[in-house]
């Protein structure tokens, strides 16, 4: 474990997993006009003050940069724990008219909440991967829309990667510092209820805090109506790590296993190179997946419990006699039913 | 601009150049085994500063976070300036043997230096996106070897990018905190030298300070060799952004425009619904593109002005005649050629 208190190292096999959400994610909310932006990390103390009770919010959680070399900063910088404020700050130059809206941007970043409750590895971080939306429009209806669009890309998110949830509407005293109303997608982990995200639906605080204004077709001035909404990559992961396995080790749905594919080969006497050639021939075939061929010195009893462990969904042996037939034994992870198949 | 001082916001376009880089990169890293991490940006003060001089070389441009909520910490954390002191933590711990070896690792990320020179945007940032590689060899032949593998790699990914450079080796006062020697990776923009990448071969120092040993194959216990390198995304970016524009804006390489084919329908009188149509059945052929249909309420030319300037590098045109003729115009970004062409 590293040496700063809820801070992860992620290594290749989580990351695989959470690039293939990210990829997913981003990808329907760019279909649903979500431009990509990535702001910067640091948020000078006076933006992030800006809307009163959203600050009340954080003040405990918020880690601060002071210093810079050697010197003493005029001006506190905090590490985002959300980037609403910065957002906020350039949708009120960057919308003049109501043909600027909807304005719908995206972000996939960390971002950093100094937790005082024990931390969890995925659970509960200091510093946790997500993906944060930000989007204004002309009025509470189009901002109703989206909520409901937004409902239906989380959804199918989830869907794909078979995580049960709810959807709370949380109560007052638990809504985003600055909601309307706050909708959270709860699920289940070893018994206890996981946030895994929410939706905010703001009231128009922020926009007047930040003086987020548009000209409308008649020339008057409004107000925008702006709403927030991420999921947690960290917790989704947590999520498939806790459920997603048996007394084996892990067992992913199909589409988010690091390595979905493991070739292994099974040497006899003298036939190493024909049987690698072989396997290496069938890896070629398969390149639309994550195919890992070991060609390490271990037992082949040796590879199958490590690749059962970490997770591999389709295991291919092949030995000389599958090469004399064409064929290759195929075992599935979950189910384990072996069946000999032509190799083309 | 931010409040930020040296800090960028990245929109849609600058966004998707840096990605497919990235991408590029990565998939090149990868194939030559190198795993991806994603380290924590806070770095723990003695961490950063276990080895001496590499500390001396940073220590004037190190953000510090000091305090958390309303609490001073009892020990200050960084924002990584560069990641060797945390991902040698870890290599000390993950490498024992000889078998482990070499390890490759890489993570796409930002990094933040408090530059006390004039920030200019992406040339000179305090916070800028790059890619580093770190890898731990058996001894010095390995370290060179890699050094090669990744000036093919660097070679590669600046070609496509269709950007001049030079390698230099940096005299012995300008080298990398640390290092045994640095190879730089230098071009040109506005008649001054922009370092671009580099790679650094590391003394020992390093594996002393972080005690990184391993067993040989006769049971020796010895230190292991170190490389790093890293180019940065920022001034990449800034180098195209200079040097590939005209008078009517910018003109990238046909493969990093974030924009790459743009439908401008031309509409007569009645007929908008047809030519939409007819537009957007072209659309779906170009799948493999980043092609936008500029439906807006612009005229052809304001849309031909304002799709020059971002550097769109194929315009199609079709109105009512080429759908007669099931034909479209076309015109190239860089040579201004234009030429009808079937539309199948």
């Amino acid at each position: 474990r590293y040496a700063v208190q809820g801070m992860l190292i992620y290594r290749k096999a989580a990351l695989i997993v959470v690039r293939e959400m990210q990829k997913i994610l981003e990808e329907n909310l760019e279909k649903a006009e979500h431009e990509p932006v990535l702001f910067p990390v640091l948020i000078p103390e006076d933006i992030l003050k800006k809307e009163s009770e959203h600050i009340k919010g954080f003040e405990t959680e918020v880690f601060w940069v002071t210093e810079a070399g050697k010197k003493v900063l005029d001006k506190k910088l905090a590490l985002r724990p959300t980037s609403e404020t910065p957002v906020y700050t350039m949708f009120s130059l960057w919308i003049r008219s109501h043909k600027d809206l909807p304005m719908k941007v995206h972000q996939s970043c960390a971002v950093y909440r100094y937790e005082t409750k024990q931390t969890r590895p995925l659970i509960r971080g200091r510093e946790f991967l997500w993906n944060e939306g930000h989007s204004a429009f002309k009025n509470l209806d189009d901002a109703e829309k989206n909520v409901e669009e937004i409902r239906k890309i989380y959804g199918d998110l989830l869907n794909d990667l078979c995580i049960p949830y709810r959807i709370h509407r949380r109560p007052e005293w638990d809504k985003f510092p600055g909601a309307s109303y706050t909708l959270a997608y709860d699920t289940l982990i070893e018994g206890k209820i996981l946030q895994i995200a929410t939706i905010h639906n703001l009231s128009e605080k922020f926009s007047e805090a930040f003086n987020i204004k548009y000209e409308d077709e008649e020339g008057n001035h409004k107000f925008v109506r702006l709403t927030c909404y991420g999921p947690s990559f960290g917790r989704l992961l947590a999520f498939l790590l806790n459920i997603y396995k048996d007394e084996s080790g892990l067992k992913f749905p199909a589409k988010f296993a690091p390595t979905q594919i493991v070739l292994v080969p099974i040497f006899a006497k003298g036939n190493k190179e024909d049987v690698l050639k072989y396997c290496r021939e069938i890896k070629e075939k398969l390149v639309q997946f994550r195919v890992v061929l070991d060609e390490s010195d271990k037992t082949p009893g040796e590879k199958f419990y490590y690749w059962e462990k970490r997770g591999a969904m389709l295991r291919i042996e092949a030995g000389p006699r599958d090469i004399e037939n064409n064929e290759v034994v195929v075992v599935r992870r979950d189910t384990r039913k072996k069946e000999k198949i032509k190799k083309d």
